[in-house]
C-alpha cells in the first residue's frame, strides 16, 4: 500500500462528513474517496473498511454504550473491520453459521465458528492489521432460541502488539488478482468471550439476564434493518467502477492520439485514433463515463436525502418508497457500472498493443482493482434479481387497480404509460434525426416495458407449469428479468443524462458536445438490445439498423478531435494517474522509454547468470535417480 | 518460471517434430506446447521462443552456413530470441528502422538503432537470457539502396557470462500483466559488426563484394516470404488460447458442481450449477471449448499440410490457394480464440465469486497470460481485416466470372451459392428443431454471404463518395467487415463441428452429447448476430428468437449433468490445473482451506508491527515542514 494523504487530512475529511447531513457537502465524501482510489484503491479499502464499514456500522446500528468504539477509531488507537461472508457463504447472508450464545452467569457472548468452513472470509483490513471486527453471528438466548443473525464488536488483536486475542485465530487470505495493498483475512473463533454490550443494539438486545429484547415483531425485518447498513455500498461502487474506466479511457485516448501506425501514403504514418475502428472501440466508452459521471453524482445526492430520512426517523411513505427505489437502481446500477468498467478497461489494454500490457502503463491494475467490483456487496447476476422484482411488483400494483406508478425518483413513472408506449414504432427517416438523444431514449422507454411484460409473462407460464415461486424465479432470469433489469438501469442513466442537457442551468456552450456523447452511449448500448427491438416489432426492415451503426459512426468522427479536451477534464495529475503512455505532455515514447530505463536492475546480469552458462547442470544429470 | 521437464526430454520432443513431416506425428509439437502452457505459459514461451522462433527461423530462412547456430541451440550451448517489433513500431512491420549496412572493406554488416524510438522492444527471452538473436533491420548496400526489411544473426550477449556485447544496450522491460516468466526485452545497437555470412539468405543476399542478389524480383514479395516464417503463430495462438479456456472452464464448473447458495426450502441449499443461470454463464464456454478444440486440431493438420508443401518447393496453384486460405482463416481464428477464452476467463472468475478472486485458484493468471494473445502476432481488429479482404477477393472473382468457388479447405465453396442462400429464410416450426446443430449452420451460411454482400456495396460506396482506398476500407471495418470476418470463422468452425457428428468414425455413443455442444456453441454466437439476421429478412417475427432462447436454456439444461464429466476430459493432473477450488475430488472448502493456512506467514504478524501501534507518528507530525 502507497501513502498520499497524512492521516490527519483523512479524519478531518471524514468528519466534515459525517456532521455533513445539513448544511456541510457530503458530496466531499464520495470525492475523497474518488481521489484516494485514483492513487490507489487498497488505501482507499483500508481507510473506508475502518471509518466506513467498522467506525460507521458501530455508529449507526449500536448506541450510545457503544460510543467509545467509535472514538478510538477515530483516534486511531484501534483498526476496525467487518466480518460478514463466511468461507462456504457469500451472497446468501442469512445462511451464515458463526454463533454468540449469551451466558447470563458472566454476563458475556461466547463466539464460535463451528467449523472452517464457518470461518470468516474474505475480510479486508482482518489479514494483518484489524484490532476490532464487527462480527455477524447467529444469536442464541440462554433458553436454546435462536434469534438470527446480529452483529458483535469483538477485539481480534492487541492493538499495542497486534498479536492476536485468545481464542482468535486470525491471518492474511494471501494473494488476490489485485488490491493486494489490502490485507483480506479470515478468523476462526474458539469460545471467544465478550461484554455483553458489544452486542450492537439497535435492532435488537439482550437483558443481563439473557432475555432477548426487539423493537422489531418480525425477524424478517430485523434482518433487513441489521442489514440496512450495507446499502449504501453498491451506490459507492457503482462510483468506484467509474472512477476505474475514467483512468483507463484517460490512458487509452491520449496514446491513441499520440501512436501512429500506417498511413495514406507509405512515409506518412496517421495516429491510431484516426481510424474509424479505433474511435469505435474507445469514444463510446468515453461517453459512457460522461453519462455515468453525471448518473452517480446526483444518484448519490438521492442516497444522502434517504439518509437523511433515516436520521430523522421519517417513518412516511415516500421515504419507504424511496428507500425501495433506491435499493432497485443500487442493485442494477452496480452491475452497469462494473461491467461497463471492466470491459472498457479490457479494450483500452487491447488498444493499446503490447504498451497496454507492460505493467507500468496501469491498465492492469485497473482492470484487477475493478474486478471484485463485479461479485462483491452481491454478485451483479444475483443483484439484477433484485431489480427486476422492483419493476414486477409495480406491474403487479397497476394490474391490480392500486393506482398510479409514481416513485420518489420517478424512475418508473413512464411505465403508467405502458399501453400506449408499446403501441409506438422506431419512426425516424434520418441519420441526421436518429443522433438526436430523444431517438435511443424512446426505444428505451418501449424496451423496459416490453421486457417488463415479457418478463410476467415467463413468470406466470413458469408458475403455472407447476413450479414453485423458487425455481419459477430461477428460470426467469435469463433473456427476461436479468435484461430487464440492465434496460431499467440503462434507460435512468440515458434519462438523466439527457435532462442535464436540455437543463437551462448546463452551460450553452457545452450542450452540442454533452448532446454527442448522450446520443453515442445511448445508441451504442442500445446496440445490445436491437434483436429484441426487432422482435417486438419497434424495429422493422433494414433502416433502424442502418442509421443507429452510421449514428454511432458519425457521432464517433465527430467527437474525435474533442477526445483528447475531453479526457484533460476528467484525468488527474500525472502523477496519480501514474502511467507513462498516458501523460498529458503527449510524449509517449520519451515517457515509456525513461519509465523502462528507470526499472530495477534493467541492465544488470540475473543473479543466476552462471547457472545459466558455465555451472549449468549436463544434460541428462537431473533425471531422476529412483 | 518453474520447470516442469528436464531439458533433454524436450529436445527430444522438438527433434521428433523437426524430422517428423513425412511419417512421425506432428500433432506432438502441439500437445508438447500445450503441456508446457497448462503449466507455466512462461515456460512453454521460453522454450518456443528459443527453439521455434530463434531455431527454426534461422533453420528455414537462411542456409547451409547458418547451420551452426541451429545446432548450438540445440545443444543448450546457445539461447535465442526473435527480435521485429520497435519501441514505436509493433503492426506496422515495415516500417522498421533499425539499419544494417554492408561493409566491403571488412566484408561485415554494422546494424545500427538510429534512435531510441528504434529500439527493439518486447523481445521475449532478451531481457535477460538470449546470447543470441533474429534481427530484423533495413538492408543497405554500399551504394546508399534500401532492400528493404532482412533478417540477420546478432550475438547481443556473452554465453560464458551473460554481459553484454560491445554496442548492444539490452535489458529487461519490467513488469507485465502477465507472463512474468518471461523476460521480455529491448535492444538498442550502437554500430555493432556482424560477419557478412549472419544474413539469413534464403531470399536475399549480398555478394562479399556489396552487391545485392534476390531470387525475387519484387521486393513485395520478398518482403512477404521473409515474414512467411511468421504465419504458424496465429494457428499456435488459436490452440493457446483454447487451452487457457479449457483450464478456466474446468476450475469453474467443478467450482459450481459442489458451492452450494440458497435453495427452494430454507435449510437446504442447492449447488450453484443448478441455476439455469449459472448454467447460462459456463456450459456455453464448454461448448466453445469442445468446438474449438476439434478446429484448431483439424487446422494445425491442415497447416502441416501446408508447410510439407512449402518444403517439397511445391509451386502448385493448390498450394499457393491454401496458403491465402490458411493466412485468411489464422487472422480470424486467432481473434476468435483469444477473445472467447478472455471473456471465457473473466465470466469463470465471476462465477466463482470471491474465490474466483483469489490468486491461489489461478483464474487471474489465466487471464493475464491469456491477454497477450489478443495483441500479439498481430492485433485482432486489424488482423480481422485480412480474413475480409480475402472474402472480398472471392466475390470479386465470382463476379468477374472466374469461374466457380472452390477453396482448397472449402471455407468459402457455399458461397458459390450466395445466391440462393440469400433467398432463404429461418422456417424452423419448434424449439426441438431448432436444437438440431443444422439451425445455426445454416443461419451462418445466410449470415456470411449477407454481411459479404453489405461490405462490398460499403466499399464501394465509400469509394464512389471520393475516398481513396486507404480510406475506404478503413471506414468499411466496423459493422461490415469485421463481423463478416467473425461470422466466416464462427461459420467455419461450426461446419467442422457438425461434421465430426455426422462422421461414421464418431462413436456412435458420444454423438448425442456432441450435437448438444455442437448445436449450444451455434445458437450461443448466432445470439451476437441477431439483428442482423432481421435486419437482413432472414428472421421474422418473434418465433426465432423465443425458438434460439429457449432451445439454448434447453440445450444447458441437458448438459448440465454432463458437465462435470465433460470437463474431467479436458481437465489436466490436479497438480498442473494448480486450483484449489478446480481439484478433481470436489472437496472445494478443504482444499481451499488448506492452501490458505499453507500460505507463507500467513498467522504471523507483519514485520512492520510496532509502526503501525506503539511506534507509530503522532498525528500531524508528518506534515509538511516548508
Amino acid at each position: 500500500m502507497k501513502s498520499l494523504h497524512s492521516s490527519s487530512t483523512c479524519s478531518e475529511h471524514w468528519r466534515v462528513t459525517r456532521s455533513s447531513h445539513g448544511s456541510l457537502n457530503p458530496w466531499k465524501m464520495t470525492i475523497l474517496n474518488d481521489c484516494l482510489g485514483m492513487y490507489d484503491w487498497s488505501l482507499g479499502a483500508k481507510y473506508f473498511l475502518n471509518k466506513g464499514m467498522f467506525g460507521a456500522t458501530v455508529a449507526n446500528t449500536g448506541s450510545q454504550r457503544h460510543l467509545t468504539f467509535v472514538q478510538d477509531v477515530e483516534q486511531m488507537m484501534t483498526f476496525g473491520c467487518f466480518a460478514l461472508t463466511e468461507l462456504s457463504h457469500g451472497s446468501n447472508t442469512r445462511a451464515m453459521r458463526t454463533t454468540a450464545r449469551y451466558d447470563p452467569s458472566t454476563q458475556e457472548f461466547v463466539i464460535s465458528s463451528p467449523d472452517f468452513e464457518a470461518a470468516k472470509f474474505w475480510v479486508g483490513n482482518l489479514g494483518k492489521t484489524a484490532t476490532h471486527s464487527v462480527v455477524f453471528a447467529q444469536l442464541y438466548t440462554p433458553d436454546g432460541q435462536c434469534h438470527g443473525l446480529h452483529s458483535f464488536i469483538v477485539q481480534v488483536r492487541d492493538p499495542k502488539t497486534l498479536l492476536a486475542m485468545p481464542g482468535v485465530m486470525v491471518g492474511d487470505m494471501g494473494k488476490k488478482l489485485g488490491q493486494n495493498g489490502l490485507d483480506n483475512g479470515f478468523a476462526i473463533f474458539h469460545n471467544v468471550r465478550i461484554p455483553r454490550e458489544n452486542l450492537l443494539n439497535k435492532t435488537g438486545d439482550v437483558t443481563p439476564d439473557g432475555r432477548y429484547v426487539s423493537p422489531f415483531k418480525d425477524p424478517n425485518k430485523r434482518f433487513g434493518a441489521s442489514l440496512g447498513a450495507l446499502s449504501g455500498g453498491r451506490v459507492g461502487i457503482t462510483r468506484m467502477a467509474l472512477v476505474n474506466l475514467k483512468l483507463a479511457v484517460t490512458v487509452a485516448v491520449r496514446f491513441s492520439a499520440t501512436r501512429r501506425q500506417f498511413g495514406p501514403k507509405e512515409d506518412e504514418e496517421i495516429p491510431v485514433l484516426e481510424y474509424q475502428l479505433q474511435q469505435w472501440r474507445l469514444l463510446p466508452f468515453l461517453a459512457a463515463v460522461y453519462a455515468l459521471e453525471h448518473f452517480t453524482r446526483s444518484f448519490c445526492m438521492n442516497f444522502v436525502e434517504f439518509q437523511i430520512g433515516l436520521l430523522m426517523k421519517d417513518k412516511s411513505d415516500r421515504q419507504a418508497e424511496l428507500g425501495r427505489e433506491i435499493h432497485a437502481m443500487s442493485c442494477a446500477s452496480k452491475p452497469l457500472g462494473s461491467w461497463t468498467a471492466q470491459r472498457g478497461i479490457q479494450e483500452c489494454r487491447e488498444a493499446c498493443g503490447g504498451h497496454g500490457y507492460l505493467a507500468m502503463n496501469r491498465l492492469g491494475e485497473l482492470r484487477d482493482d475493478n474486478d471484485p467490483n463485479c461479485t462483491y456487496e452481491g454478485d451483479n447476476n444475483v443483484l439484477l434479481q433484485q431489480t427486476s422484482n422492483y419493476l414486477l411488483s409495480w406491474m403487479q400494483h397497476k394490474q391490480q387497480g392500486k393506482g398510479r406508478i409514481e416513485s420518489p425518483l420517478e424512475t418508473v413513472n413512464f411505465l403508467e404509460d405502458m399501453n400506449s408506449i408499446l403501441q409506438r414504432k422506431f419512426t425516424v427517416g434520418s441519420v441526421e434525426e436518429c443522433m438526436n438523444p430523444g431517438v435511443p431514449l424512446a426505444a428505451y422507454k418501449w424496451l423496459v416495458c416490453f421486457l417488463l411484460g415479457e418478463s410476467q409473462r415467463k413468470l406466470f407460464h413458469e408458475k403455472s407449469s407447476g413450479l414453485g415461486d423458487f425455481e419459477a424465479r430461477n428460470n426467469s432470469q435469463v433473456y427476461y428479468c436479468r435484461s430487464l433489469a440492465i434496460a431499467y438501469i440503462e434507460h435512468t442513466v440515458l434519462q438523466r443524462f439527457h435532462d442535464l442537457i436540455q437543463d437551462e442551468q448546463t452551460p450553452a456552450a457545452l450542450r452540442s458536445v454533452l448532446g454527442r456523447l448522450c446520443a453515442l452511449y445511448g445508441l451504442w448500448t442500445l446496440t445490445n438490445h436491437m434483436a429484441i427491438l426487432y422482435q417486438g416489432g419497434y424495429f422493422s426492415g433494414r433502416q433502424p439498423v442502418d442509421f443507429i451503426h452510421t449514428a454511432i459512426l458519425t457521432l464517433c468522427g465527430q467527437l474525435k478531435d474533442d477526445a483528447v479536451a475531453l479526457v484533460d477534464v476528467i484525468a488527474p495529475p500525472d502523477f496519480i494517474l501514474n502511467s507513462p503512455i498516458g501523460k498529458a505532455d503527449g510524449e509517449l515514447y520519451k515517457n515509456l522509454w525513461s519509465t523502462v530505463m528507470q526499472g530495477k536492475n534493467v541492465l544488470e546480469r540475473p543473479s543466476w547468470w552462471a547457472e545459466f552458462c558455465s555451472d549449468k547442470p549436463a544434460v541428462g544429470s537431473l533425471r531422476a535417480k529412483l
